[in-house]
């Protein structure tokens, strides 16, 4: 994308009502606008980080062999009425009534509906075990919304739900959705750490937890320095695998790791005093097992071997996809702005002319572009008459993890700068070094 | 993808409550369940093909240098008001109340919304021309839905809006939104014929709808027979040049074609009678301009070259993304079911063991599944116990353009069976040159 050409409204000062960094940087980046309290329309810039971390999820869904559909946004109130949670969901539910006068709801999740999908049309343990999910808007109408798309009306959400014959086999649903979840963030450049958690008013007796470690964070964590060390990296996993996925949630889930709603002193203070640590965390997805709460209202029964009708096990699980742009800019940004991780940057590479109209300089830029695009990168050339500064200004802002700055002087030379947003780093290089380069650090993704 | 692990939940029996061929076949094939009257979950099957439609519409926009973005479902009332068209817009607005008695209402269309993004960062015409687009679900509170999702409530569409400086520069943008409307069209195996239309409550001189024939379509259409030897193919289209887009527009809208609304009797009756067809049409897009019709209103201006302010010229343009999907089928299908084109198929090819549990048969069934997958392709492997009628029904039902059939009778031959969902036509091969002919197929898109 050439920046002449993009719609890419960055903003000089920090916008008042923005009390927490990400808020600040998206508004100033030019990535989100405010529609009303709550609610956002997505610039393209932020639209394109949306859109990158939406397909991370959906590839590790599949991978661990989830199915995607697509639940609509609005729900009947019947079906809401028959689990019992119509009354019980309070005023964060946003009631609507359509011309004839039936009531909806703008979906805050989505139990019901996926189980009566499920009821119309399994009968038989033989097509268990499933997993369908989807990636929706759903809105809750917040008393105070805040913190920018951390704390939305209407917000972006993968939600999952799996049905298993038994609890076994729910459990392993479970450390499945626990094992593809750590992957997703860690695809992602980020830590998130499981933590034992309440549950709320989704019901159940297991769930987790998952925090990324922030000083905005809304919860206070506690956990033991340990569980850092962890990483995926390139393992691959066999999500059939019962006691492998078993394995990794148990070496995911041994170091302490607690909110302040399950935090037990005891057995933090039993940890090593040196492995202790006390933070804060922003909650990036949540999973749940809650056997049969829905399916016994609801009658979501199958079959089993015997012939028994039985109620089936279910769990949901949670990602927080619009509000992980917010989180992921909390655990990486500087004063300068953002610092995007390679895997969900919007542009790969930007690509600084510092004398615009030089004819080599335009040039060796035009060449930078096509060659970065014949590598299937996108890179982001301003190609702009701003002066050097703002240029980089705009670069750093808005966060891109690699930019290439193209000078008449360099070029004299036979070289351009390669700068890692990251460290600041700069190094002097043929041209075909630096792509040799950044084509590198792209494909070890 | 493996049948036995999928959620294809198709029906043996004909829906009483869908009164056309495409409704009918979406349920039939386990594509869409009604959750409410005009509101539908989309089943991972029908999910897939509109990911496909979705992914056409966003790659021919960004070709044409128009910019992804994402506005937000609900809309503050108030931006309705400042344009006039909350109280004129009647009950097909579907109006919601939050919690704090603040007036909203789910997003028909967003003419309001993107004028009011555009005239908080827009300013100077040194930053047109800018054409940004959506795709995302909107709400019309039909009073009588039907038809599946071609007439829905809540339903998914792209619509585009051009800000220009004057006419001549909204004009082309109006030029540019209708070629690569036709290249859309043209990729998802439709021929959409472009139809001078009336502007109902968009408003604006300049309005073409574009409409697919088939019998079951909404509106009475007429046009020279001449139109449907258009086709775009390989053509590459440079959408910078105002000539070429003119040119390409001129060709497909000189020849008469007009719905009821706008037709011409006279001018009809002077196409030679050979040339002169009357049928019925699906709408699938519309485009507009209206130039000042809300940026005078909402106060968009931009200073021109002049340093004198001027109202930019718009334009919206709409294609109805979750509609192609019954607008598709309605043109393509027979009484077996549906006939995907390559370009939106769910499944690029299926696989059909003929005797599950054969060790040769299963063993040449993975060897394929592993082939087809290696080439990029997705095939759809039926791997349950079914007998071979009834897989060769579901099959033919959900429409995937090309099956391997496998059976240990041809494997002693060293044969595989290549069969065309679109002609009926069945090939016997060696599995490699069935993989080999598959590959080509879709190498050619």
């Amino acid at each position: 994308m050439r920046l002449s050409r993009y719609f890419l409204p960055v903003l000089k000062e920090n916008p008042a009502e923005a009390q927490i960094v990400s808020h600040r940087l998206m508004l100033r980046a030019g990535m989100i606008k405010q529609a009303q309290a709550g609610i956002y329309s997505w610039l393209p810039l932020g639209f394109k980080v949306l859109k990158n971390i939406e397909n991370i999820v959906h590839e590790e869904q599949v991978k661990a062999g989830h199915i995607p559909m697509l639940m609509p946004t609005l729900q009947s109130a019947d079906l809401w009425r028959e689990s019992g949670r119509y009354d019980d969901y309070g005023e964060e539910m946003l009631r609507i009534t359509d011309r004839h006068g039936r009531d909806m709801l703008y979906g805050p999740t989505n139990e019901e509906l996926i189980t009566d999908i499920f009821r119309s049309h399994v009968s038989s343990y033989r097509d268990l075990p499933l997993t369908l999910y989807h990636i929706q808007w759903k809105f809750r109408d917040e008393i105070r919304p805040r913190f920018g798309v951390m704390r939305g009306r209407e917000f972006l959400m993968k939600d999952g739900y799996n049905f298993d014959v038994d609890k076994p086999s729910a459990l392993h649903a479970y450390n499945r959705h626990m094992v593809s979840y750590l992957r997703t963030y860690e695809r992602m450049g980020l830590q998130a750490i499981p933590m034992r958690a309440d549950s709320g008013p989704i019901g159940g007796d297991d769930t987790h937890e998952f925090l990324v470690l922030a000083d905005t964070g809304e919860s206070e964590v506690f956990y033991d320095s340990d569980i850092l060390n962890l990483k995926f990296g390139d393992r691959v996993v066999d999500y059939d695998d019962w006691e492998e996925c078993a394995g990794i949630v148990k070496e995911w889930t041994t170091p302490y790791a607690r909110t302040d709603e399950t935090h037990d002193p005891a057995l933090f203070d039993a940890i090593p005093e040196a492995r202790r640590r006390t933070s804060r965390g922003i909650e990036v997805g949540q999973i749940f097992y809650f056997g049969t709460k829905y399916s016994e209202p609801l009658g979501a029964t199958v079959q089993n071997a015997d012939g028994k009708a039985v109620p089936v096990h279910m769990g949901s699980h949670g990602i927080g996809v619009s509000r992980l742009l917010g989180a992921i800019i909390e655990a990486s940004h500087d004063d300068k702005g953002i610092i995007w991780p390679e895997g969900v940057t919007p542009f790969h590479c930007g690509i600084v002319n510092l004398k615009q109209g030089d004819a080599e300089a335009d040039a060796a830029c035009e060449t930078l572009y096509a060659s970065l695009v014949a590598m299937g990168l996108e890179p982001l050339y301003d190609d702009t008459n701003e002066r050097a500064g703002a240029k980089f200004a705009t670069m750093d802002l808005i966060g891109l993890p690699w930019r290439i700055t193209v000078g008449p002087r360099g070029l004299k030379n036979g070289v351009v700068e390669l700068t890692s947003r990251r460290s600041g780093e700069s190094e002097e290089l043929p041209p075909e070094l630096a792509l040799a380069k950044v084509a590198e650090i792209y494909a070890a993704r």
